[in-house]
């Protein structure tokens, strides 16, 4: 059901629309690492690597593309570096497609001292305080030497809050960018998507989705939300911004989320998705169920010899109990990270799976209901 | 040629002697968890995880035994809450062979304010300074909780150096508790093996060898080496004492050691090893390989695309380059612990399955220069 047949090879940036109920689609997104199933949630592998996982883990948890973190792999150990070793997909030993942000986010959220112009950012490395400079060339370029099947154009991305004056300053200035973006990406074999900023403001939104959409790409995304604002704004915003973006092109809401954000997302148009919280949480002890979210530290879980959640199949939940899974944990165990990472992972890529199969038997809404109502339990999940 | 055609399971404990070349031995020793191939390299599973690895990749790196530490599992999650969970191999998942240690060199190396008396050890937890009391009843106790194959004596660790007195005083108490041990030893299903002391005095080792060995187990095992003596000495000692150990019981050197170490050890008639040396330098970038010692940190391996043992077929070597590997140690990645890990493990399991095969076809001379060979080219290894 859930791999539609895609009998040849199509050309690369086709994005097939199979299947549309209410807002959500179902789709297939064709890149030079062979073709993503959509809806889908990306797996973060900020440096070369999704933390605790290997690429046969990714594979059995039904990852399709891993994202690689511009800014951190800039830093370390250098694209020209990486390249030389073959590009990302042959260093990190993952042979799916990969996606890479700008490093637009991480400039703005994790480096120091950084002083903005017209040409680009310059700052301040959070490891050791060495100084860059990154441009939309600059970004195009270590995308490029990574071998990135899909490179973001280089944004600014705003704070939150930010005024009216501020947000309409920032989004031409991403728009600038963009089209500087556009003429630097030269690599046949890479898919360029823009990323629409705005805030929260659909009149702000339409805006930039206006200048960003004049500029024809292979996809679009909706940057700028997971900046620190409350939940229930980006809840209200996405459906509302999403189905005005260009039907036939895949749509990526940058950054997100939990999983009942996904399942919104969805109803609302989204094709893509990618988050840290899976991977981080994870390792923190948190881990997401069918039955809500669930701190794997808690004393009621010391002599709980079943599975951590019963309706999942992932490798965690067929061999190890609560029991263990706490033991490790509390310890401080590599494996604890091991087992929890590959359980959210797994559990995140069957949330997708299930969506694409109920968007394509059209009882989204039912499903959607579903996930809502064991989401909500747990208001986290 | 490595695995001995066993055609029937024999009765528990029996230990098979299929050759002899030299001093070094092959052999077979039954366990209720089955089998085990010697000369055996046994796999520390501290906390009821060997670092960083699953069980099945225990197994991949041809991982026979796991040895677990009464200490650390006793403390947490304790044994009676192992017992509840199934005993130690279901609880961790590994259904092979499990020995158990006796908590005797834990209690002596990382307790605090230690009490000793004839009846046992007074201690507090390292963990959070609870009071706890191991008697050789106890330890026996928590071992056949923990449903260990091979269960270890409980005895006396001494400090290096210790004086004529204290030592012999010390291999005294050890043979009393030894007896206690054997009366309290009461699971049928697992082996308890007594554990030889006396320093690093051959006078002392026989007669600490004397006194246990006239208590009729399936397993003796050589104690109280790794505790700080200079090298040379247990170079030097082991291939005097093992060869009087008796020669239809399997023969384990605890606490030991590297490849050098095992070799000399092997060839001077010893059975079994457990050593937490592989798994923890792999942690720390430290990697074992058939041209010697590797320190992956280093910058001749920062553009280096050559696995790093090219004699070596484990996950690691088959799939990802030094670049990788130090990329990912310095960035403090839960992947290069783990690729690490799975190395050095493949690298010992390997060395120990070369030596079986060169003891049953009578090249053990051959073997063991080559392994002195490549091993002294950097002292340490």
């Amino acid at each position: 059901m859930d791999q539609m047949t895609t009998s040849a090879t199509k050309p690369l940036g086709t994005f097939e629309l199979h299947a549309q109920d209410g807002e959500a689609r179902r789709g297939t997104l064709w890149t030079d690492h062979g073709p993503v199933q959509t809806p889908v949630f990306m797996a973060v592998g900020t440096k070369a690597t999704v933390k605790a996982m290997t690429p046969e883990e990714l594979k059995d948890c039904g990852t399709q593309v891993v994202l690689g973190n511009t800014y951190h792999l800039h830093l370390r150990p250098g694209e020209k570096l990486i390249q030389k070793m073959g590009g990302l997909h042959k260093f990190m030993n993952w042979h799916g497609p990969i996606l890479t942000d700008s490093g637009g986010f991480q400039v703005f959220s994790l480096s120091q001292l950084r002083t903005m112009s017209e040409e680009g950012v310059e700052f301040r490395s959070h490891l050791d305080g060495a100084k860059y400079f990154i441009s939309p060339e600059k970004s195009m370029e270590i995308q490029m030497d990574l071998g990135s099947d899909v490179i973001m154009a280089f944004d600014e991305c705003l704070k939150y809050p930010a005024t009216d004056e501020e947000i309409k300053k920032s989004m031409d200035l991403t728009y600038r960018w963009l089209l500087r973006s556009k003429a630097a990406m030269t690599r046949e074999k890479s898919l360029l998507f823009g990323i629409v900023q705005g805030g929260l403001s659909l009149e702000h939104r339409k805006y930039s989705l206006d200048q960003v959409t004049s500029v024809d790409l292979p996809g679009y995304a909706l940057g700028g939300f997971s900046v620190g604002e409350p939940i229930e704004l980006m809840h209200e915003l996405v459906p509302k911004i999403a189905p005005l973006m260009p039907k036939h092109k895949p749509r990526y809401l940058m950054g997100v989320g939990t999983p009942l954000d996904l399942i919104l997302a969805i109803d609302g148009g989204i094709d893509m998705f990618d988050c840290v919280m899976p991977t981080r949480v994870a390792r923190n002890g948190t881990l997401y169920t069918w039955a809500g979210k669930v701190s794997i530290k808690r004393n009621e879980y010391r002599e709980d010899s079943s599975p951590l959640d019963p309706e999942c199949d992932c490798y965690t939940c067929r061999t190890y109990s609560k029991s263990y899974l706490r033991h490790l944990f509390l310890s401080g165990e590599i494996l604890g990270s091991r087992l929890n990472t590959i359980h959210n992972l797994h559990f995140y890529m069957s949330l997708m799976t299930r969506a694409r199969e109920a968007i394509a038997e059209k009882r989204w809404a039912e499903f959607k209901a579903f996930c809502v109502s064991r989401f909500m339990k747990n208001k986290d999940t």
